[in-house]
């Protein structure tokens, strides 16, 4: 039976890389990988070296899967919808041309692969295509980058947190704490300035951009920084927590 | 300057230990290491794993701190300030007693040190008994361990996730997907029965124990299991996703 692993990685530090994740990478034949627009040649390279460093034989190789287009407008769950699906086909075809009947693949996820991550929705409906077996590795969420490298707790004492993204704080709010990633638009800036923000981007990375204190205070700043360090890189990969 | 590090140790399985985590072991001289109650037996054997298989040269010794008691009545959130007082005490001073001026002390978290643990919190008011400097190592969370087991999403596609109590559950009610840790009271019985429930125990080791499906299919038969896996050990650590 063909086998799939689905690796986290870790949020950009390869010394996030866990025994687990170690031992799946050294036990994969093949890694398949999409085209990541902007971000394809930094991300590339963290990957090649994360292989480099921690695969004792070198046998492996890259397959490059093509992206399919993500449709722009229309309804969001959809236009999701559609592409897991289209993505689905693609990678059902890739796994039967290029692992042999007991090969093993693997694909990498940045951070873990449970967190806004589509590569286990859809293995799941490769599976209507194709037969073969698959396990999942957990990796350091950039969450958890975020509070180690600020070195904070992620809840108050007894609270809970909200995990969501720029788009869903712009329209719900704060209450309480709240972790937000996928915002490219600073969503943060539309709360009270009296809200405690801890921000990073390109965590655990040489490039690692980390600022904290008052929405009121550095809320500008950090929209400033953020827009200066996305100009220069051609990509930015940023979370937050906010408390209220 | 002594130097302390807060180390992840990842949510039960050893594998789970990162290379960053692996290089801070190395460095440490002392362990710092707390009376756990009844989890201690099978903890303390899981730490001594974790340090005989990942630490090079074994120098190191462990320095158990007795764990002041936390008073079971009154207002809840003073009694963890009155039980973090005590503790920073406590650490202030095993840690001037045990660590040279250059030494290197740690504590080890289960899963990670920012989610749910109050070793950060500590330690932030130990700096005001003595002087040393302490680095956080991210480790993997039980949320992620549950995930990978259960190979599902954490949130769905652009949606949030509440990260809660089992105390705040019953507060409040589910709305969307929620992770429910530190909940003894199987809080999940009292939603609808529709609601999807993916649940874990001794999550990543040996005595792993996973169950799915909805409330009202499978809600009594984990609280039965929990009950019976509880008694048996002497202690559990689980975590459940809803979904509503």
């Amino acid at each position: 039976m063909r086998t799939i692993h689905v690796i986290g990685v870790g949020a950009g530090d390869p010394d996030y890389v866990t025994s687990q994740a170690i031992r799946a990478l050294n036990d994969t034949d093949v890694f398949f990988a999409m085209d990541k627009g902007e971000a394809k040649s930094d991300l590339v390279a963290l990957r090649r070296e994360i292989c480099a460093r921690f695969i004792d034989e070198p046998g492996y190789r890259f397959v490059e899967l093509p992206d399919p287009k993500r449709a722009a407008d229309g309804d969001y769950t959809q236009a999701v919808a559609d592409w897991h699906a289209a993505r689905a086909e693609l990678w059902a075809r890739a796994i039967d041309t290029e692992l042999g009947p007991d090969g093993v693949g693997a694909f990498l996820a940045w951070g873990d692969p449970s967190l806004y991550d589509s590569t286990l929705r859809i293995l799941d409906q490769v599976g209507r295509h194709i037969e073969f077996d698959y396990d999942v590795i957990p990796g350091i969420t950039a969450i958890q980058a975020l509070t180690a490298r600020h070195r904070i707790p992620l809840n108050d004492v007894g609270e809970a947190v909200l995990i969501t993204t720029g788009r869903r704080l712009r329209k719900t709010g704060l209450t309480g704490s709240a972790v937000v990633m996928l915002d490219g638009d600073c969503a943060f800036l539309g709360c009270p300035p009296q809200t405690s923000i801890w921000w990073g981007a390109y965590l655990g990375t040489t490039d690692e951009l980390l600022m904290s204190g008052t929405v009121g205070d550095v809320g500008e700043r950090i929209a400033t920084l953020r827009a200066e360090a996305r100009a220069q890189h051609g990509w930015i990969m940023d979370i937050y927590l906010l408390r209220a």
